[in-house]
């Protein structure tokens, strides 16, 4: 058999099936839907080899079969993926789980999982020849596609609200990208990067508007079981804002069952939100299909301020259909969480992350997960990030001045 | 032969040559030097397969022979090392190099190398039962120690000066750890560690007054040559403040030319310094041996801010024994460097790392480097560490507003 460098075969839209061809340039089906790539995998199941992948290039490039790549020399890279997978004992203990482990999605370049949507989709469309792309964001994704565009010499329009993250917005000026902020909401931002496509042809690469981020974010649920060895666990907890990240570790793991290399069957896919933001979790309680525009929607886990997904419903089957659960928090729960992490741990996580952990507790204590189960969180970036989050009031001493530690316990 | 986790033999002191037992507690040598971890190379080279490596676990760890831990069991880890070491052709082509590379530190945990001399200390600190650690930093050490010392579970006493990165304040805060300002510089801090010390019994981790922090530093140069396939380069450059770093990467080169694994005497070593702190490079140009104090020493370079090293001799011996160069850059030319290497490359470095490229610059003009010449370039942290080093100014729109690009484009 011919051994391709990728197995993809099509693109599929996610609401009437209709097929597009993954080697021209795409965005969205004719009737509106996200378009969603399907490989060959009884092929890729006879080319690939789980036990021999340890052996390839140390990128989440060594999954490239079940990536959108004709041809390697396209891939743009800044070492992203390969996170590490860190048992958490001690945070563990203090939740009331025996086997707690966090995947550090904060260890990617830009501080992020957005890292990998952007390795993938800009790679993509520098194969598709796409010299410009526009980004609407909150801010992390933004980030990752000027770094990656850069990486790539393409020119990068970012739009975002003036409220994201303002490290962000420092990351995509040393990108060189052109940049804007809006005195909106990021509904706002996606209208100004359709006037960048209509008016001068940049490449729109809006979430679940552009086919092959969803692919790049695939590739933490294939990280989760190579490093699990292939032994499913049984929940994955995600916090979600978009929900690309849930999707694509549930697109994983449904890809490798068809492969016969992991049961789908044996993990519960969790989603956890933001009690400021929790569409999909309202969805979910109502078991509806799709969810309800928040209004006013507001967290401090700004990543996950996203009022309305267009890949809402894909969250929502994920979840029905590995029997999984949405919850959601309060914000000063999450930064208690968050604190929490760093305690028990050193884990430096983002406030959607620790949300996350959040969102285990509580199933915990409602029952929905057991003290014994494997369960796996997705720490989706670096505290590095969100600095703000942190109230660091430090006693200031003069040079030569004695240090108590009795009389500082005390203060404590 | 009996295949041991670490052929770890004794400490060696670097000014006396006296050994000490690198199984207890210890820091310097009676007569002040700093002790340097000595390892049975021989046995070392049979027990390791240098084309077998890639089969170990994804970490520093990889190379335990030669590092200092007896039991596995004891590694502190949060999933540091095995950072991307990425070709910059674009950035090489700008300063008229034909093969750069950079070895990205910043994809650690805390965002900077310093991380690698954490797993280290921490481990062997836990390894020999200390309970708790002081380390006085200029910011990124701290952070780095305070994780780790988290993450083992064991308290940490951090002292920087006040006017260290803010971001690191933050890590330190959030790890839980026991921090304190003071109103004065790194020499100051060093005092305060020193009471805690004498007057609590709280370890001292202070550069080279803690021997293995240099041996898990020691692994970027273990690294960089696992990734170039044992092909030594002709030149690595290293953003010099405490100096450890380009120490430890030279450690490793003649450690693994003693194993008959690489050629010593293929690299330079480069020590690149801020010309507003460059005590090293003044010695190395007037061939002395050790360093002078640098008086009212000042760079937006902050972990460069070190006005006289402990480790000046050693770095001063690194630069004579490889036939390497020191040389310094002024703060302006290493904040355009730094906007360089994002345009062109997409990095976010910091200016550390920045620092280091602009010194190649200077090297490349001034004729010590040659164009065909491999180089590689330490960037020892991420840009997110220090984001008041971009000014990012970005148009404010109001929602429907139109984006013009050519507008855009004329105000650029």
């Amino acid at each position: 058999m011919e051994k391709k460098f990728t197995e993809i075969e099509r693109l599929e839209c996610s609401l009437c099936g209709k097929s597009y061809d993954p080697f021209k340039v795409q965005n969205i089906c004719q009737c509106g839907g996200s378009l969603i790539a399907r490989y060959d995998l009884e092929d890729a199941k006879e080319i690939m080899d789980r036990r021999s992948l340890s052996k390839r290039v140390l990128s989440p490039w060594r999954y490239h079969e079940l990536l959108p790549l004709k041809d390697p020399a396209n891939i743009v890279t800044l070492g992203e993926g390969m996170t590490p997978l860190l048992s958490m004992d001690r945070l563990g203990e203090k939740l009331g789980l025996k086997d707690l482990m966090i995947k550090d999605e904060g260890m990617n370049p830009t501080g992020t999982f957005k890292a990998r949507g952007a390795t993938a989709g800009v790679s993509k469309a520098k194969e598709l020849g796409i010299e410009s792309v526009t980004v609407p964001t909150n801010g992390n994704a933004g980030a990752a596609w000027a770094t990656y565009a850069a990486r790539a010499g393409m020119e990068s329009y970012i739009v975002m609200p003036r409220n994201g993250p303002a490290v962000t917005r420092k990351e995509i000026t040393a990108a060189g990208s052109h940049a804007y902020l809006v005195d909106g909401r990021i509904t706002d931002a996606n209208l100004m990067s359709e006037q960048l496509q209509n008016e001068y042809g940049v490449f729109n690469a809006a979430t679940l508007k552009e086919p092959y981020r969803l692919e790049g974010k695939k590739t933490m649920g294939l990280e989760i079981m190579e490093q699990l060895n292939w032994e499913a666990p049984d929940v994955i907890a995600f916090p979600t804002g978009g929900g690309v990240g849930l999707i694509g570790i549930h697109k994983a793991i449904m890809e490798l069952n068809e492969m016969g290399w992991v049961d789908e069957m044996k993990t519960r896919m969790v989603c956890v939100q933001a009690a400021g933001c929790a569409p999909i979790t309202e969805a979910w309680e109502k078991r509806k299909k799709t969810s309800v525009m928040w209004e006013e929607s507001d967290t401090v886990a700004f990543g996950m301020n996203v009022p309305k997904s267009r890949g809402d419903f894909m969250v929502l089957e994920s979840l029905y259909s590995s029997g999984g659960y949405a919850t959601s928090v309060e914000d000063d729960e999450i930064l208690r969480t968050k604190q929490l992490i760093g305690r028990e741990e050193g884990l430096f996580a983002c406030p959607e992350g620790s949300s996350a952990v959040a969102g285990i507790k509580k199933l915990l204590d409602q029952g929905f997960i057991d003290r014994n189960e494997k369960v796996i969180v997705v720490n989706t970036g670096s505290g590095l990030k969100y600095p703000h989050t942190v109230d660091a009031s430090l006693p200031l001493l003069q040079p030569g001045e004695r240090i108590s530690i009795e009389m500082e316990e005390n203060v404590k």
